[in-house]
């Protein structure tokens, strides 16, 4: 028997296990997730597994932070690390010579861009304080944020699908980067929908917003994303501000 | 004939490409590298890799940011990316199954919480701006760093070392993660020396503080970090402010 795939995130939030759920739904296979656990119950779990010694005899290094991912002995962390273990095995990494390169490289991109960036936005100063306790410098790095980021990311992606002269960021073949870039903009429309409502319809990044319709569409994901399984977003990366939610001057 | 290793980087900071540098030079391998050109027929030729189209045909996607690796018709963007890929033909990501997923978390790891989070130490509103016109926030994040995150940091990477049994972060086998970490400690030495003089005097992170040393002294990185190909931190990921280097209060 195949063993089980097991994500091992939060309750509660999207967040960034969302990335690999997403992968995992897509793909239609079987997989256990924690955050179809009771929260108090979830967070006993994850605890355990960030501080156990239990799972150690197989050779796994202690991991920082979740989601984590089990799979037979072998227990990894890092988001763009899981999809890249995954990635293959659920044929949502490209069939060319090194593409798994090629598609690691996208996904770290979107993730460092559209999720840290934008996580840094209501938490600049630090991610032990309160949103509240650094309301000041997260208002004016939200701005400055929406000024120059927001547009030379939206610009960089759209260079890509315009290059691959395709709908997906490979060119032909759908990833799971396309599932990456499709949450982080679901996400930053979450966060920011003024200046996500100018950026469409300025009318400059209709591929990437196209690529954000066309993902959401696919049968698997659309059944997903309907289902109880998906998550509003609330206190995680995207977080909605009225007060941030500005629009570049 | 094996096609060269190309490391494509920005001149006069180590920066991110010095991971991949470390990588290549404790392997003993011939490769390329773009640092070794004047800066601005460097940055020249840096700007040409992110604009053009002609290296397209071969499926590569465009790229967001240096560092790049050329190998043959393949060319990669981001840090572990570029690391996760030439790991294994360095003989620098372990040897049982599944090893390059460990290698590649711990890697994550280390360059989220100790260049990434450092370098928004003296950017933490925008990286558009100067350093100068964050002073303020750059000093509070600073602050805040060093009391929280710091210890969170240092602390873990002292329990990934305790559990592991050996001097390596993966145990007895040495791998690209520990040049890794070394790096990042050496930039964090460089731009918070009271913080981190403190961290070591205490003597609660000695693991960690002995694997700097030992990867050090390695031969390979011995004589590399004495040639003129090991480059001074200036403007980079980690920046010599004295007015942020504060010890935890």
């Amino acid at each position: 028997m195949e063993a089980p795939y097991e994500l091992i995130y939060y309750t509660g939030v999207p967040g960034r296990g969302e990335h690999i759920r997403l992968a995992l739904e897509e793909a239609g296979v079987a997989y256990t997730d924690t955050a179809s656990l009771p929260m108090s119950k979830c967070r006993e779990v994850v605890t355990t597994y960030l501080t156990s010694r239990t799972e150690d005899e197989q050779g796994n290094p202690p991991y920082y932070a979740p989601p984590l991912f089990k799979h037979g002995h072998l227990i990894i962390s890092q988001t763009s690390n899981i999809l890249m273990y995954l990635g293959p095995k659920l044929g949502l990494a490209g069939s060319k010579e090194d593409d798994v390169y090629r598609v690691n490289a996208l996904a770290l991109t979107a993730l460092d861009g559209l999720s840290t960036e934008v996580h840094d936005c209501h938490h600049p100063i630090a991610a032990e304080l309160y949103y509240e306790e650094q309301k000041e410098e997260s208002l004016r790095r939200s701005k400055e944020w929406m000024k120059t980021r927001l547009p030379k990311h939206l610009g960089f992606w759209e260079k890509v699908l315009e290059r691959g002269g395709s709908k997906w960021l490979l060119g032909t073949e759908f990833t799971y980067a396309d599932l990456v870039l499709f949450q982080c903009i679901d996400g930053v429309q979450f966060a920011f929908p003024k200046a996500m409502n100018q950026a469409r319809e300025s009318g400059k990044y209709n591929r990437v917003f196209q690529l954000w319709k066309d993902v959401k569409a696919r049968p698997n994901v659309a059944a997903y994303l309907a289902s109880e399984r998906r998550q509003k977003y609330d206190w995680g990366i995207y977080r909605y501000y009225p007060e941030n939610d500005v629009v570049p001057e």
